[in-house]
Parts: C-alpha cells; sequence; structure tokens
C-alpha cells in the first residue's frame, strides 16, 4: 500500500531536509496530520514568506531583516576588527559570546575541492573590496577547523597577510572537558598554546 | 543576535515536529533558506492541502484518499480476518509484506495510563460495532510489543475473547539477527515458541 497521494508527495518534500529520510519524514507528516489546519497553514505561511521576508546585508553578506543588517548599522562596533565567519549561522554563535564588539563579513562557504567550491564561489571579492576600504586593521579568521576551513583560511591569509594583522580562533581544550577523553591533536594544540598563569 | 523575525517564527514551528529541537529546526530553515521561491512555495502548498487531501476512512478508521479506503473496497479480501494496528503508519508496514489478505482496524493510539488515554479515546467502541456486525471470525492483534501495546491486547482480549478466535503476532528473534547479541527476553520468547522442522 503507497500512502494517499498528498502523503506521499509530502514525504518526499520533506525528505530533502538535511539528515531527513523518509522513515523520518513519514514521522513528520503524520505528526503534522494531527495538527489543526490552521496550525497547517501558519506553518505553510511561514515556509512561503521565509525569503520574501529576509534579505543579504550587502555589507556583510549575512542573511538579515533589513540591509544594512543591525550589526553592520550599529555605530558603537569598531571598523578595524573584521571577522569573517563561513555563514550567518556561525555569526549569531560568536555573537551570542557578547564578546566581540567589531564588525563580520560572511563568505557564504568554504573552499571544497570535492564539491568544486573555489573561492571564485565565495564572497571574496567583496572581502578584498571591503578590505581596500582601508577601516579594517584586523581580521578574525572564524572559520571550522576542517580540512574546508584550513584550506580557506590558509588562502585568504596568502591574500591579506602583508596588509593586515591577520589572526585565527584558538585551539585548545574545550571548557569543563575532561583531558583523559581529549584527542591527541586537541590536546597537542593545547600543549603548543599553553598559557602562562 | 536573533535571527530575523521570519527565521525565528519558522525555528519555533519546525521546533514542535518529533525529536527536532531549536538545533535541528535552524538548520531546516538555513537549507530552506538555499531553495529557490518555486520549491519553498511547493512544499507550503502540500502542507497546507495535507489534511484537506486525505480523509479518515469510516470503515477500518486509517488516513486514506477516499472513505472507505481502497483495502476497505478491496472485494478480493477476506472479511473474516481483522487485523488490529495502532497507526495508519502501522497498517502500511504490514501491508508492505504482502502477506495479509484480511482487513484492517486502526484503534487510533494504545491505552496510557501516564499520558490518560483510555479505552474511551480509542476507536474501541467502533471495533466492537464492528464485530457485532458477525463477519469476524478471527482478530489478529499487531500492536507493539511495549507496556502500552500489552496492556492493550489485554484489554482487547478481555472483551473479545469468548466470542472470537484471538492471535497475537510472534514473538522471537528477527530476520538474520546473531544470537550472541539478542537480549534474554528476546531469547526466552524464541526458545518458548521453537517451532518443528
Amino acid at each position: 500500500m503507497r500512502y494517499p497521494q498528498a502523503i506521499q508527495n509530502l514525504i518526499e518534500k520533506l525528505s530533502g531536509l538535511p539528515s531527513v529520510g523518509p522513515k523520518t519524514a513519514e514521522r513528520y507528516v503524520f505528526y503534522l496530520l494531527k495538527q489543526n489546519e490552521e496550525k497547517l497553514k501558519s506553518l505553510a505561511a511561514a515556509i512561503s514568506e521565509l525569503k520574501a521576508k529576509t534579505t543579504v546585508c550587502q555589507s556583510c553578506f549575512s542573511i538579515s531583516e533589513q540591509s544594512p543588517c543591525s550589526i553592520c548599522n550599529d555605530k558603537n562596533r569598531r571598523d578595524e576588527i573584521l571577522c569573517v565567519v563561513e555563514s550567518t549561522q556561525d555569526l549569531a554563535t560568536i555573537e551570542a559570546t557578547k564578546q566581540y564588539d567589531g564588525r563580520y563579513f560572511v563568505l557564504g562557504g568554504l573552499v571544497n575541492t570535492i564539491e568544486e567550491t573555489g573561492p571564485e564561489d565565495l564572497n571574496i571579492d567583496k572581502l578584498i573590496k571591503r578590505i581596500n576600504g582601508g577601516a579594517v586593521k584586523e581580521l578574525i579568521i572564524a572559520l571550522n577547523f576542517t580540512f574546508e576551513g584550513e584550506t580557506t583560511a590558509l588562502y585568504l591569509n596568502k591574500i591579506f597577510k602583508d596588509r593586515l594583522k591577520i589572526s585565527r580562533l584558538a585551539k585548545g581544550l574545550p571548557a569543563g572537558s575532561d583531558l583523559q577523553y581529549a584527542d591527541e591533536m586537541t590536546l597537542t594544540n593545547a600543549l603548543k598554546n599553553r598559557n602562562t598563569i
């Protein structure tokens, strides 16, 4: 037996979500079937309005309510420090620490040789233009410590090392971590970057 | 930083899905933001049409395209065997084996003392009416082997044991299973229900 067309159709569409297979999509659909009509309509409306009600900030390229976004518009932020992140989500994660008062720049991805994402697919030309503006003195590279993140960081370093102070997020042990469960690489980094107290 | 209202709003709505928390919902939303407008509209339409395009079969109470559903309408199916399942999904799972040619009945849940679901919240009165019709000779109870499933099975057995042959799905080892990883309960059942070859 196949489910009714409307159910099959929605299962297929939801199976496209990240890490969602047909079984999970099926659970979602049967959960939705138990909701009232009004709740479904409001979910549908939220999905169809998603893009119309958001925009890309033409200054930092984060997804935001208006362009320029509230951070780029904030006069109390320091223009001389620019934090380069992969995505709007990473920007939000750093912003949640409330420890950073500089500006951001969203690359929109990482250099990835397997998926054939080259520097030309990212906002790197716009980053160069921003740096050419002259206000930025320090570039904080806040990219993932993965192969793709490291490649992209190396690339950015090559372009900007003669013109700017370039820094990266510290490598070390996470807060509250247990030494005996740390991997060798993390422990090696933590030893190398040890701090005098 | 909070995300734009449209993003926050959708994150909140998607967080209601089974086993989806705010972090997973956030991943879904940013995935959706990368899709084109047309794809979002068609997903929204599929969700808002979900209930309008499905109905509940008034004979077996499964979610179906029309009432009676294709199985209840099928003249080649045997009326004398009725398989009681918890949900439309369980019905579909049994149907996928292509080994069963009787009718189905969807209870719409299980007796659950913690969630205060009593027999009166299930389709049990409709099941009694169906049995009173007289066509059914055997009731196959195909409910989960959980506490709730067992309770419901006991309850059904109490109501119908004097009038019908009642059977349950066999307990034993799953196909392709490795004895050394079987739990004691499963192995005990497999021993008790051993078959002569």
